[in-house]
């Protein structure tokens, strides 16, 4: 056995090149700038959201209502009615946030005029892009709501925060995301559900910066940055992101490249199999923990793309690193080890830089390998917020990504690995 | 059996008013003075070191050569032979920390000159006090350290932090430490060998004050607080100062209030005994983690009241909440998480607002029991920075409290008992 000879790539080759490749990314935070600046293909009369693109009209309930939201904020159109007839006109058009290389939370609305993060790999220039944080404030159009609130805070992140943060960040020569990350998974936090940690290590590591900047400038980010726990989130999605992309363009690897959703399906994309998207339902919950008056038929899903930290070793594939969530989003100490335990079941590694002190320092399950999720039954933890029907979050919740596109993508990787050995 | 008649105070009793008293104190930083100013009872020619009095030759070592250096910065001699002359006339006396509301950290050795940390209960106007971290520097006087750049940086300390620290926590109108220790245990920290969190979340609590004050202390302040993860440990400190002393006054009750060690003898005091020290031999190290190059002959015991996190349910007895503490301390999870486990053994109650996510929430041991212990032969654990041979830090590590004096407590509170009942 050990003398048959081996064809040149095998799958598991692809799939270690396609980890190293993901393994090497440094992302490091080098600026803040409105989305039409600093991605390339933004235009102003798109508008992003979370998921596969789907036509305007397939947008229903919360994401549809960000989407109308959006389209009045940048002009299209003042109430709803118009904002809709801009849509169905052309005026505006609608794409997932992954053609440009954005990643959206929740319903994931990105539009021209907003600031994005902008993350880094200096070692190859890859970007990835997420908006800012809206706050803990009720009125946050990623959740589905658009009112006055919403417009007014929109306009304080695009004329206050981003450009503060983006002199701050220059000031200090770019944040290095990964060490905080690293650090972050040591403090409680999985960087999904979960970001307390870094939010504050990101907030000290900047401070030097901050103090550096005009008295205007270091208030605002002062507030900004001490009035929530939830900032990195933006910051773990858009590292994710470009860490992820370094698995792309390894024929042959089964591993996955990206998840996203809309309020539709659910899809993923697949290092052998391109660009694609290869869809299924949505996600189901496992464990819910929601807000005083609110039941499990409040549950609503608008779409989401921060289970892209899932894609890297981060979220729900890492909840032993994050204890605390248990008070959010259910369970107890032993069943959130559990789950990661499980992962390694249907991961190709473990993270050599991103570890877990409750699994005695042991890397985290990284590289959903669609033929063991197919071998195993075993779908991805995803950790997620909740978004309510009406609008606004409900609470939070552990996931399981539907099987089916994995299934279909395992199938389809089988049929070009035999259609090449033909 | 249940209509035996009870004395009207018990010792369990006792024990549930003490902890209660404890529970209630709301420990709050409210601000940081030269010790002659802020301390009842400092006098320009003291020098305060950790552990019970002694006269000043018994002290020997590191903890001798930190009480000649702190007599050369107080100018009382410009050697170290004239330092001891000094001590030997009478010019400069020596005592215990503890005499007067202070904690020591290693050495703690406290002058007139330098700032301290103010820490009260506000429901009892009760205080407590610890100096300030020096900083990651290898020449640091509470190792056993003094040099040129120890001076300079006690200059530091004294002339630019303690004011600009000073100016913003009375900004900030004082700073709420309760809540940054219940976070923190959330993060990793057990507040005593660990305090990263609970550096970062201070940190951040204060960055909006920092950035009203003016650019000289705000930039001080965020060089300091960003240069290191355990300035919060002074703090943590003197808040279980105030904490423990809600303990005292409890006749009959067999908690014990303080615990500090010299570079001599390891004391305890217990409340149904009065102010009175216990003394017993050193601690022993369960477990060790040297930097390179040492060995356990380079340890050297110079003293330490940081042991007081330990008594209000902090430190070595809440180690399963601090799981990253065995890359510097010894052990894995189950190991740190047993050591919590069984500290229950020996404690009378469990910290209903201080909680361990590792556990499902549950409170940390608090109360060492001198009666349990004695039972058991169970000796409480202790989360302790090593110092060497020579001076300077060389390690973490786990040790145990010498059983000796909770069994000497237990035989006293056992024979006052029978005197009061003759």
């Amino acid at each position: 056995m050990s003398q048959t000879a081996q064809p040149p790539v095998t799958r598991s080759d692809a799939n270690t090149a396609a980890l190293e490749n993901l393994f090497a990314v440094e992302p490091r935070l080098v600026g803040v700038a409105p989305a039409i600046d600093a991605v390339a293909g933004m235009r102003r009369d798109l508008i992003l959201t979370s998921g596969p693109s789907l036509p305007f009209p397939a947008y229903t309930g919360g994401q549809r209502d960000g989407l109308l939201g959006a389209a009045i904020y940048e002009g299209f159109a003042t109430d709803r009615a118009g904002a809709e007839r801009a849509f169905e006109r052309g005026e505006v058009t609608v794409a997932g946030c992954q053609t440009l290389g954005v990643v959206g939370s929740l319903a994931g609305v990105t539009t021209a005029s907003m600031p994005v993060l902008v993350v880094e790999d200096p070692h190859t220039g890859a970007r990835a892009y997420c908006t800012l944080y809206e706050g803990d404030t009720a009125d946050r159009l990623n959740y589905g709501t658009y009112t006055d609130a919403t417009r007014v805070n929109l306009d304080f992140l695009r004329d206050r925060v981003g450009p503060a943060l983006d002199r701050a960040v220059h000031s200090h020569g770019g944040v290095p995301l990964k060490p905080i990350i690293q650090r972050a998974l040591t403090m409680g936090d999985e960087l999904h559900s979960r970001n307390t940690a870094a939010t504050t290590l990101f907030t000290r590591a900047l401070l030097p910066a901050i103090t550096k900047t005009n008295g205007d400038d270091a208030g605002t980010l002062a507030d900004y940055l001490s009035g929530g726990d939830y900032f990195f989130l933006r910051l773990a999605m858009a590292a994710a992101k470009v860490m992820a992309d370094g698995m792309r363009g390894f024929g042959g690897s089964s591993l996955v490249t990206s998840m996203a959703f809309s309020c539709k399906e659910f899809g993923i994309q697949v290092a052998g199999l391109g660009d694609s998207w290869i869809c299924g339902p949505l996600p189901t919950f496992e464990s819910v923990r929601l807000y005083p008056g609110f039941t499990e038929s409040d549950i609503e899903f608008m779409g989401g793309e921060s289970v892209i930290t899932e894609v890297v070793g981060l979220g729900g594939v890492a909840q032993a690193a994050a204890l605390p969530l248990q008070r959010s989003s259910g369970g107890n100490a032993a069943t959130m080890i559990a789950r990661t335990v499980q992962m390694y079941q249907i991961c190709a590694g473990e993270h050599p830089d991103l570890r877990i002190p409750a699994l005695d320092y042991r890397g985290t399950p990284v590289g959903f390998d669609v033929h063991r999720i197919a071998a195993t039954g075993i779908a991805p933890y995803l950790d997620i917020g909740i978004a309510g029907v009406g609008g606004g979050q409900i609470g939070g919740g552990v996931a399981r990504a539907p099987l089916e596109p994995f299934l279909r993508a395992a199938e389809e990787l089988t049929h070009l690995t035999k259609e090449r050995n033909a």
